[in-house]
């Protein structure tokens, strides 16, 4: 009853017009939403219509539409990301205090590092990763830490794969991608300079909940800065976390 | 196509599922959806293993389901929402720095102040607040602010709704509210002794952006304590937000 005629269901196609969103499109109206998700005009206005009426949408002024606070609040509720990013906050921000450059915590989520919140002062350096932003995870310290700690099909997904290139330090052979990831999980942090951008360095360490790693936690800082000092920072703060989302589930 | 014989369409049901989970209830059974959605348990079966392919929900090794990462990743990439807590993030931590107290952010959504951010030390007194919970207009220190700011038609229907007390000192006099609302507008600011719970006072103030009122500040105070300080503090923070607002535009 849901699906249309090419075996999509609703939600599939509700999924596509949230995923013409983003960082950089904040607006559009039903037309542009149609043609970037892959639909039938009559199909876009009329799932459009739905949303804004279920306030997952919200229209402007000009007829024009955005993300509704609605989702915001149904997507946050209760949520995962919410519960892990309260109890990383207070730790953040002393890691922040203490550095004073990027700090940040990422989940893996579909074979990427997604970023759950960042932190950042006025005076930070480069840095391209947002909130609800992704990464790849042979390519970022966040992501490598993840990856170190994923299942072993989505390890040799990724070592099967072609490695891109974000810069001319990242990572692109299987062998040394494979070498660093045990070394990962030997020391239990890692440091990649220039992975990203050749003027920072990612510094990131696991964050485990009875026993998993479910997050990463870094900084990113200029490339010939001293790391020993953030690292211990880092590692200080995943105790922390950890013991608060110990804590939580009792 | 969409719609089932009841009328809602497919999307309505999505939030139906949406809504059943919350900050107390963030695992549940397909079962437990339907029956807490009110769907038939087929349909809720059937949406649930859709939501589930397409990542918006998760489910754990006991076949139970959560709230998605993916989802929490479409709702917030490009919304609003997260927009005005990155432009606002920087001067709450300088609030909470100076106050140490909670500090919040709320917008006005479906007649309801909706906090999008909280900031708070584990010294920090009672609040009932949440991230991504809501608080009724006549009785928050930030629903008053939205309150006082919001088209005529919502003031007039909350003016004439029964006004319910969350604690003895809530407001629930239509001329007091009133009242009140015009000093807010006059004042540019309110405190709101004991109106949410005895112990503790509400402080706030709104943030603007192109002249309109998009969100309340506020500070929750042990109920005794100084205001002076944390208003000027809010003040500043309100200020200081709305630049980088209308920074962010250019």
């Amino acid at each position: 009853m849901a699906n249309s005629p090419s075996g999509d269901s609703v939600t599939d196609r509700v999924v596509r017009i949230l995923e013409t969103f983003g960082t950089d499109r904040t607006v559009q109206t039903a037309a542009q939403i149609g043609r970037r998700a892959g639909l039938p005009s009559s199909t876009a206005h009329r799932l459009v219509a739905e949303l804004v009426d279920s306030g997952l949408l919200e229209r402007d002024d000009e007829h024009r539409v955005r993300l509704g606070m609605r989702l915001w609040e149904l997507a946050l509720r209760g949520s995962t990301a919410l519960r892990l990013r309260q109890a990383a906050l207070p730790f953040m921000e002393h890691v922040q205090a203490r550095v004073r450059e990027h700090t940040q915590l990422a989940v893996l989520e579909q074979g990427a590092a997604l970023f759950l919140e960042r932190l950042s002062s006025p005076a930070s350096g480069a840095n391209i990763t947002r909130i609800a932003g992704r990464l790849p995870l042979h390519a970022s310290s966040s992501g490598l830490v993840l990856l170190a700690h994923a299942p072993a099909e989505l390890q040799k997904a990724v070592l099967a794969s072609p490695l891109v290139a974000l810069s001319p330090e990242t990572i692109t052979d299987a062998a040394t991608l494979r070498r660093t990831l045990a070394e990962v999980r030997r020391d239990g942090w890692v440091i990649a300079p220039g992975s990203i951008e050749v003027v920072s360095t990612g510094v990131a360490v696991p964050v485990r909940d009875r026993g998993d790693v479910v997050a990463a936690l870094s900084v990113v800082l200029p490339r010939e800065a001293p790391t020993a000092g953030p690292l211990e920072a880092l590692r200080a703060a995943a105790v922390g976390i950890q013991n608060v989302l110990a804590a939580d589930r009792r």
